[in-house]
């Protein structure tokens, strides 16, 4: 690799970390737009039992009666560390991710899943095409999306 | 951008993580001295019902009997991901962190708040001169850091 | 330092946190052979009581009856984001470490701990030759673990 491409390349990893560092403050904010503008126009967040495609339906979530109830609640949605493998103009991420909710009695860890994330390089930097999101409570689905592409 | 000035800004947001990551290890492990360091002299950590100002202030705070207790006890002060918009010498970042404490349950998340760091660049490096930090406890002042400055 | 060598330099802090990174989704979804291969070959993971030695033994710890208990509950082993001093060929990464499992009440914080990384340059890449993990329940061992290399 020349030493453009590896600039080139470390732009890539860091443009992607901030993409999925960003998902937590945009839906914790209530920021709608923002949240759906870390996805491709037709991005889709597949979180059983919701299957939300395209900005119209990402921004609706955020914008929706049930995350309002999180966010007058208090929520965090944390993101751990991200995996990430470059092929080019797409990449996939793994990483687990956690939603902390508050309640009487403090804060409480309410989510813990396994993510995997596709994103593509878009004429507005990298974007999530696809994130899939399964909760780590034993079932092997969540499992295998943390399988492969986590090689160094 | 030339190479050297992309290479510049991806060095510039290193700096910026591990400032922000050194946070927790620097207070978890009773030292002052480092925590107080990676503020700039006059560097404000706004975190209510406190406000501390300046090196002497930060680093009376760690060193203090109510963080010894927390020390005693066992705690873990953990910093998510943060979405950084570099401005030239000056820096935004926004992220979430959460405290765990330990007890005769095991471990009890204590704390869960949002973060705006505003950073600049010195002689020593990136500093942070202000740190905000809010409960997420629903109140509208937590998401309100967490909102703009997250476009990535 | 040359541009070519502050590159070289944000590739290895690059290539150090996916190394870290990936412990997580290795374990949490059971891939014992690239959970291991994240250690050099006589790499060490000092986790009291357990102290694996060795490929081979870090392969068995994942593999094994009681990794495999909590695999079927629903496990995530999250890292907090690391501090990392490069020296050359080897690096030390100090950050926070937490393993939340899944019951009959949903998700509840099991461990939290203190870790310092020691990581090599080798021929396959950033390697771990030592992980030192420590419970962060009061114990001086575990701070003392996070004190030290953590000066950005």
């Amino acid at each position: 690799m020349t030493l453009e491409e590896r600039v080139q390349r470390l732009e890539d990893l860091a443009a992607i970390t901030q993409v999925i560092a960003a998902y937590g403050p945009a839906v914790d904010s209530g920021s709608s737009d923002l949240a759906a503008a870390l996805f491709t126009p037709d991005g889709v967040y597949d979180v059983p039992p919701l299957r939300l495609e395209g900005t119209e339906a990402l921004r609706a979530m955020v914008a929706g009666p049930h995350h309002q109830v999180l966010l007058d609640r208090g929520c965090a949605h944390l993101q751990g560390q991200p995996v990430i493998t470059l092929q080019g103009d797409t990449a996939v991420a793994v990483n687990h991710s956690i939603v902390l909710l508050h309640d009487d009695q403090g804060f409480q860890v309410w989510r813990v899943a396994a993510n995997r994330w596709t994103l593509s390089r878009t004429s507005d930097g990298w974007r999530v095409s696809l994130r899939t999101n399964r909760l780590l409570d034993g079932a092997e689905e969540a499992r295998q999306l943390l399988r492969g592409n986590i090689d160094p």
